[in-house]
């Protein structure tokens, strides 16, 4: 239970999120009852609530990703947190300081919570095991390890759709070996008591861990989506692939790629999802992914309300006795 | 009026703001009205009003321009907004997503304003046709197409110092065939009525349709600036240009550039202006520039104000029956 | 006393913060004792004190510097100021706008505050003399002249551990040739009386001007430690210099760099400071850099206190009569 510990501080309370693995359904769960509040927040004239003010928030990017440093920007913006972009590949430690000697120092200018994207996997538990017990972690992903907060937006759109996790059948399409989101996917739906998770892809993005997390792996697509009550498709990482895994994008849309006549083999409820940006004519198809089936664009609005849960959730907690100040 | 449909809603509400042609001189004239009150904005000790609480406005920026997104930003934040700088050079359409699916990205983070600067004219008439109804879209400069807020700060700062708009004779001098600035100048002293526009200029660079605008065009610069009201000198876009429409800088500013000596045929109470940045000894020599005579600087400051007008007409249209969340 | 002309009002209130030279004693208390009011604000649950709200702070920086930056928007944001940042290498003076036109636009946008950074020598003070009345200059670091904030956040740590400057003894170690933050120390610690300022390093990196400033030059680190109050060791500033005035980092850490066996030859209560970001293992033992002497973190901190301090002393000033808006 070490990630646990890493994750909890001393009374138990959820202090960092760094990965799915370790937490409790009971703790995935109060994350998810609490974005649902969230929610209706992005739907008010006025989209903001004062729970964080006063409060730092470092958006520290090793990594450039536009994208996902909008979504944690405005979930803290919302509850009214001041945020610092810190984008590291112009920073200080160019001047070379080292890793440690900078988050001291933002430390020391008595920071709340440190938003972290890097591409080396493991990056943001390496931080989180070296802050002071004021300081919070949130893992915006790291190289291919865990993208814990995707996949909470992701279970929550799910629970919104289907709200018994407990009767249902997922399929996860793709790049399984390179996505970081399927990892912390996968982690989630196991811990919320899904009965069946499903990997379809080539035998070359297949990591041959995922039959030990119980997960059923298809390399016939049809065979794998017989059924299926949530097709979830991933983001071909073109740019994480070093060798020619692949045949070529139109070979692996013809035969993976989301189609309307693919998906009629899907539940007729099936909802589809998909972390974006999405490569149309490469992993789906236009026609899927702007059908009424697809949930992609409420997995983005879930995903401001879900990462303020997650931030007020980890800020929110009291302070135990040995946190004061380092 | 198609234009006119697009900019507005179904109650006939301003919804956007991509261009000044399509608008009737009432939506003009309350833009102006509504900026004379944020005037007095930049002058209280606390600069800030609570209009736009909890609004979320992004600048989407396609072309690099720290100047219009600097005062794009200060008038958000005076308003109390929220605001997201957005560059798009850097952002995830690097990874292949398409301009829409990012916009409805961002729409589903329930964004409330756009802000859009693009290179290539029709920009944020093509975001604007796609965008769903409850955002707003502000044309911060598209191409050589237009650039409204800029005519609007223009036309508010004339009045400022000549309020009947129906005595006024108008010099536009320079690049007109570059100037984005020009055309939306050139509408709105048209729709608020001033009788006479004169644009002058090389022939090189007055472009063909301008007579069928009303304006008339001058290639002599002395007999152009003749009694007029107000000269309005153009930045040389060199970078704009791309071939040698022009002999040299030097003979530029000694045929078109304005000097104290050209600018006495004016009235003597006439007032020049000029977008800005300006190139000192190529459009404007310096003692015209810092003259008494040169409004350039209230023009900067009316630019808050104006852009704050437009923010909050835009937000604060009631909203219609048509348009909840998409 | 042309600079003190410079940086105070015509009622002799702190207008700019451009450098230590030419402040009385009672100026650099006064910001020290307000900085100590700020201190407990990093401490609270709240970490916002609403002194400056609705006032434009513009982080001006020609030279890039996160480090610094962020210091700065953090002390501005818990006053909570508006903060927008200009990186200057990226905006419209590439378009061939002066500097001096760029600060204008700046000025008759209405901002209160610009914080600047820049590579050259005095660049803070030519902007000083050139803004209008209502608006305030900090200096963030210019070329190798001064760096003021850093030198008060020094004394100030200085004050926290040894509350009486008229009984020091300060050793200065390293690269004083090209740091501007040794200068502004060496003026701050004699302003506020300490009796004994020493500087140490090799004949290559200590300024002639030192021994007429009053300063003991020593070439010999052992000697110089003996016995003083407080060790500040400078950063090897290796980006600055031009020639080989140094054999090696490696030989430089032998003679120079600050050991625990060196450190022993001072006094057993003396504190270690360092302004960062610290080369280890050049001019700095890792073991003394974060031993139990070491104040290097808590300089830190109180950097955000006495910026808070500095902008809200120089914004608080009451209007004198020759200052309405220009």
């Amino acid at each position: 239970m070490k990630r646990q510990d890493i994750q909890c501080d001393s009374q138990g309370q959820l202090r960092h999120f760094l990965t799915i693995e370790g937490h409790k359904r009971e703790t995935l769960t109060q994350i998810l009852d609490t974005a649902e509040n969230f929610v209706t927040v992005g739907n008010q004239p006025v989209k903001k609530v004062p729970l964080l003010r006063g409060k730092t928030i470092v958006n520290l990017f090793f990594e450039s990703s536009t994208r996902t440093r909008t979504t944690f920007e405005l979930a803290a913006k919302r509850l009214s947190a001041d945020v610092l972009n810190v984008n590291i590949s112009t920073s200080s430690t160019s001047k070379g300081e080292s890793l440690l000697d900078m988050l001291h120092n933002l430390e020391a200018m008595h920071c709340d919570m440190f938003v972290v994207r890097h591409e080396q996997s493991g990056a943001a538990h390496f931080i989180a095991q070296h802050v002071v017990p004021h300081i919070s972690i949130i893992n915006a992903g790291d190289g291919r390890h865990a993208h814990p907060t995707q996949a909470m937006l992701d279970v929550f759109t799910i629970r919104k759709h289907k709200p018994d996790f407990t009767a249902l059948r997922v399929a996860i399409v793709g790049d399984l070996m390179h996505s970081r989101v399927a990892r912390s996917q996968i982690h989630a739906l196991n811990t919320l008591g899904v009965p069946e998770i499903r990997a379809i892809g080539p035998c070359t993005l297949i990591p041959p861990y995922l039959e030990q997390m119980g997960v059923h792996v298809y390399h016939d697509v049809r065979e794998g989506l017989k059924d299926v009550d949530v097709v979830i498709m991933l983001r071909l990482q073109r740019e994480r692939m070093d060798g020619a895994l692949l045949p070529s994008e139109l070979e692996y849309f013809q035969t993976y790629g989301l189609t309307q006549e693919k998906l009629a083999l899907a539940k007729p409820d099936a909802i589809v999802m998909h972390p974006g940006p999405i490569n149309r004519g490469v992993e789906i198809e236009s026609s899927v992914a702007d059908g009424p089936q697809s949930v992609i664009l409420e997995q983005v609005s879930n995903g401001i309300a879900v990462r303020m849960a997650v931030m007020s959730v980890v800020l929110g907690r009291k302070p135990s006795g040995e946190e004061g100040e380092a």
